[in-house]
């Protein structure tokens, strides 16, 4: 009995050290040429090749490093009773939080302009309004429900949106595309925090950014691949939206050639909003692992046909 | 029967233009050689030069247009009897409460840092820890209190500080000197809330901001007479502060030549932090009038001994 964990590009070191600190017995593998095939029990993963899960017999856990399992579903070998499950951290989803609410705050209440007057010596006052800001945050995951309570603590007036329409406690729900298109309009800040599925891939495109009010603000702490880049920087050159802040993109490490680096006033960060701990995907697989062994299905599962 | 507004430097009309808008039935004065002094019943002022009030000898009601009520208690003939009431506003203390987890977010998530780089295409990752960091907020008025929920509901480690000690619900309270002295060593970013008084005046000085652990955070949204602010560039400049955002300042309009301008890892905005609405002072002036004309004391009664 054996784990593997190939989580690159994210070191396996780290997990197998916080493995191996919270007293976990069994071998560890990082790298598949090491472990005997046929002891593998549980394999922990985040970019998954074809191929991989075929060559482990016994496996019993298939379980993805990070909240998004967009990577891991691309290997076409998995098998449909293979139960997977993902990390769903509170830790993590607070760090989202903190990044949309910094990103949204640092847009409405002026704070480049003020860094700009502060550069001049410049008192000038500016009025803006603390509240009866509109937000529409896109996804009623874990990440998107603290995303909104979040911003909703600060006074925001918050909608959220899923696909499926179901109620979330404290939050105004709109579903399907009929209500995205109803909800658009009325959001000065639209947050994309959905998972990356065939459904949501490059769902924020001209159609969606141009339905929001002149002047509105967007921040992606979910996937480049939500957002088709091209019509996001056209936007932001129109004036159509006032300003946007993405923490994820198309293109990891984002080359220097990119259009997003100069687009006007976009704030841009190497998506760093929502830091997972080793030890926190550690103690959701040791968890897991338990569950499994009494015979429960996963606390977090993936679904591969949903995508999420 | 008439009010008297002196509001300056805010403008009185737009306090006699949100009265009028609300159907108030007596005269409005913007100027006391306007008025017959004799039929003025409520005075509405910031900053209060004496000899005003002892020629009013019909006053009922001294309402300060603002939270901070110090400029007006500079006046020396203040009857003991007469009662004095101040804004105590939600969407301010809200506007505050924003403007310090925005200026928290922006140093501890190294948005500076990030900003530099997107101006240099640079993509570098750097880890920051998400929850487990200290804040101390002093002053645990409507507007401290409303501060130490909006981090709290963030992930951080709130504890509180005033003269009395009292407790609030949900916040770690320490109490007066010794209290403060305990608590400064273990907080990484210290917060003012306080009002303005003769024992408060230059209390964030050197042995307060040095009592911080070396790298920690100071948000000012109090008074610039807070802060003795040579002290705050010095410890700036040495590095023993890792940062700090000074909302007010003890010149305002900051004059171009102050040293507060170029002070490292200062941000420094005009004055904006919790903006009033002219509409919400009104509404609690009316207030006011009808507990008075009901004979009964202030809502939010201010205490010239207590000097808030």
């Amino acid at each position: 009995m054996a784990v593997l964990i190939l989580s690159k590009p994210i070191s396996p070191d780290a997990f197998a050290q916080a493995l191996r600190e919270r007293g976990f017995r069994h071998p560890i593998h990082t790298a598949i040429a090491d472990a005997d095939p046929a002891q593998v029990r549980w394999l922990m993963a985040w970019r998954l090749k074809s191929g991989v899960v075929s060559r482990l017999p016994n496996l019993e856990l298939l379980m993805c490093c990070a909240a998004g399992v967009e990577k891991l579903l691309e290997a076409d070998d998995l098998p449909p009773e293979l139960p997977i499950a993902r990390v769903v951290d509170d830790v993590q989803a607070l760090g989202m939080a903190q990044y949309v609410v910094h990103a949204v705050l640092d847009h409405l209440r002026l704070a480049a302009t003020y860094r700009a007057q502060q550069a001049q010596r410049d008192w000038t006052r500016h009025s803006v309004p603390t509240a009866e800001r509109t937000v529409l945050v896109m996804g009623m995951g874990a990440i998107g429900r603290r995303i909104a309570k979040a911003l909703a603590d600060l006074g925001f007036d918050v909608s959220g949106w899923s696909r499926s329409g179901q109620q979330v406690p404290g939050v105004r729900i709109h579903g399907g595309a009929d209500g995205l298109r109803q909800a658009l309009p009325r959001s000065q800040v639209l947050v994309c925090a959905l998972p990356l599925t065939a459904e949501t891939r490059g769902i924020v495109d001209r159609g969606v950014l141009s339905a929001l009010p002149r002047g509105a603000f967007f921040v992606n702490i979910a996937r480049g691949g939500h957002v088709v880049e091209s019509d996001l920087v056209e936007l932001l050159r129109s004036g159509h939206l006032g300003g946007a802040a993405i923490d994820v993109q198309q293109r990891e490490p984002l080359p220097a050639d990119d259009p997003l680096w100069t687009a006007p006033n976009l704030t841009l960060t190497p998506h760093v909003a929502g830091q997972l701990a080793p030890g926190a995907v550690v103690d959701q697989f040791l968890l897991e692992v338990a569950r499994r062994e009494a015979g429960l299905p996963p606390m977090n599962p993936v679904d591969p046909r949903r995508g999420y």
